[in-house]
């Protein structure tokens, strides 16, 4: 009697596994299915822990991806999800499984790159550890921070008519990591059909011209403390809140679904960048699908009461994308010629999702 | 220039790593070196985190390692480390990779250990997360917890005349691993030379009668939450303290390191199980080397001023050990016939230590 994981998915196998945990103690206010798990130790502030577990050949390639920006994306993707409560990150812990083909001057790297990010965002670096892995490498972190107690954004806050709100472009990080991937592939026939030493020397390196945007998105996410202390300023309390990790439809489904609401967002106000855009159209994919599900944009995805209209067209970097509707309405994206489409959790990472 | 990592070793690279950190937000009290990171966010309590990284192949082995098992000293390990700085485990989150071979009853299996494990010690999963793996299964556990503000016990804290104290019993741990990783030898080579169906069925499980406690010690490690709540019962504030997982010489060189002190344990004193010496004997391992270096005690080594002696010699499970000396009496052993023998970190794992 076996049942393969693909029946239940990602999601629904941590459901299936957690939907009977009963939290108990009274430091524990807020456990599984948000960003961050909230916990209730002092009388101001409450704390957010979260982790993540990256994995070689899956999370990251180390055929393009160098160790210091892999060590500045790792943080900066837990860092994400703290700012996503409306939170200030403060501390992480790090731990490495190293296999034998690391050395010393790899880690120092690594560790540049955690630093430059933690640096940026005031985090301090409390617990490091490493230990020995057989096979890839393994990189796991926690961050932890504070938020004035009780004013942790969740998932399940958004309102009926609340509007629908995005930080920066989506998709780029996506366009980034095809154009890798293709790139990868380029050079790997070119060494494979090299004969001599000289046609090995003479293959080219790709040219990223033109391009150097989508690599940063891919390669140097940037964690929004930007936009949190902007909205802090600006006096708009979101309603629902998350950091767009694995695609804008999935995130809001994930919104939608805790908030117990539907929702509409328009193809047009959705927030693209130039060279996202000249990239889709060269690999032949459909823009609005890959801003959608490409995933790793690392942005703020947020509702907020219809009242703040005025006060968020004025956030700079931020874009309204829709509203919130009643649940009867489900989930959908109006295209530009007014057609609804039901909005799919299609998911970015194909190896996440076994396609 | 790459520089190979067993040139530093596991404790040597992530000194090197991390040794000019500095903490910079007030909330960080203090980050690497002891069990866990210890946070300062309110006003009554400190907050302590520690993080385990455990590969597959590294840490466990599935061969014989039931799911259930492995969940449950997985977070056992975790809240050891709560322990060994004097604190309360409140909360866990648990981040898994996971390769294709799992199916749905696998984790099940890990998550009731889990469960187990936290409601044994009244801990709340508050995080879990899956995500595929490429290679072999790897676990994350972070655990948190509370203790009284400024009374976290360290590894930096024992002066000279203190003495050391050890709970439960050492080296059965190891030796479970020794028995269980000759048991899976003797089964393989049955299964290479068996020809036929029949000579495969008639193939015989391992007959461990007699070896129960090195078993439970290796596959079901109990935190010692009674440990600490006897000492807060009996009055005594550890001066330094830490769990054993490496083995009582590293652990006890880890102390004295830190606290710039010296020490003396006695051979004699060390506490041994009979079925840890039966099992040294039929394998020609040293005892006193076993219960020295074996790893995954799991046990609380801790140092109390020599004015709680008394108080210490009442305690049940408890064993003083040896003393704290000058720093330039360097640490010893002194065997049964008063040989005085350099303690040496040798650590447990053949496969940590690249042996």
């Amino acid at each position: 009697m076996a049942t393969e994981i693909s029946t239940l998915g990602e999601f629904g196998l941590i459901k299936h596994l957690t939907e009977t945990i009963q939290l108990k103690n009274p430091e524990s206010r807020h456990g599984i299915g948000d960003d961050c798990a909230v916990l209730s130790y002092g009388a101001d502030k409450d704390i957010l822990v979260t982790t993540d577990l990256l994995m070689e050949g899956v999370h990251f390639d180390l055929t393009y991806m160098p160790m210091k920006h892999l060590g500045y994306k790792a943080a900066q993707v837990n860092l994400s999800d703290i700012y996503a409560m409306g939170g200030t990150p403060k501390q992480i812990t790090v731990s490495l499984a190293l296999s034998k083909r690391f050395n010393v001057e790899d880690l120092e790297d690594f560790y540049e790159g955690l630093r430059l990010a933690c640096e940026a965002h005031s985090v301090d670096i409390v617990g490091g550890d490493t230990t020995p892995s057989r096979t890839g490498f393994a990189i796991s972190i926690t961050a932890i921070g504070e938020v004035e107690k009780g004013k942790a954004i969740y998932r399940n806050g958004a309102k009926e008519t609340d509007l629908i709100c995005v930080s920066g472009d989506l998709g780029a990080a996506y366009m980034g990591f095809q154009l890798l991937e293709r790139e990868k592939e380029v050079y790997y026939k070119q060494i494979e059909t090299a004969k001599t030493d000289t046609e090995r020397l003479a293959i080219s390196q790709p040219d990223f011209s033109g391009r150097e945007y989508l690599l940063e998105r891919q390669m140097k996410p940037e964690a929004r403390r930007d936009i949190i202390q902007r909205l802090l300023e600006a006096g708009i309390q979101p309603t629902a809140m998350m950091d767009i990790s694995d695609g804008l439809s999935s995130e809001l489904l994930h919104i939608c679904t805790q908030s117990h609401c539907g929702c509409r967002i328009y193809e047009e106000r959705i927030p693209i960048d130039y060279q996202t855009a000249v990239m889709a159209e060269e690999l032949n994919m459909n823009l609005t699908t890959a801003a959608l599900n490409g995933g790793e944009d690392y942005e703020l995805l947020f509702t907020v009461p219809i009242t703040d209209h005025e006060k968020v067209e004025l956030l700079e970097d931020v874009k309204l994308i829709g509203h919130i509707t009643k649940p009867e309405l489900g989930c959908a994206l109006i295209t530009r010629d007014g057609t609804e489409f039901e909005l799919k959790a299609q998911g970015w990472n194909p190896l996440k999702n076994g396609k």
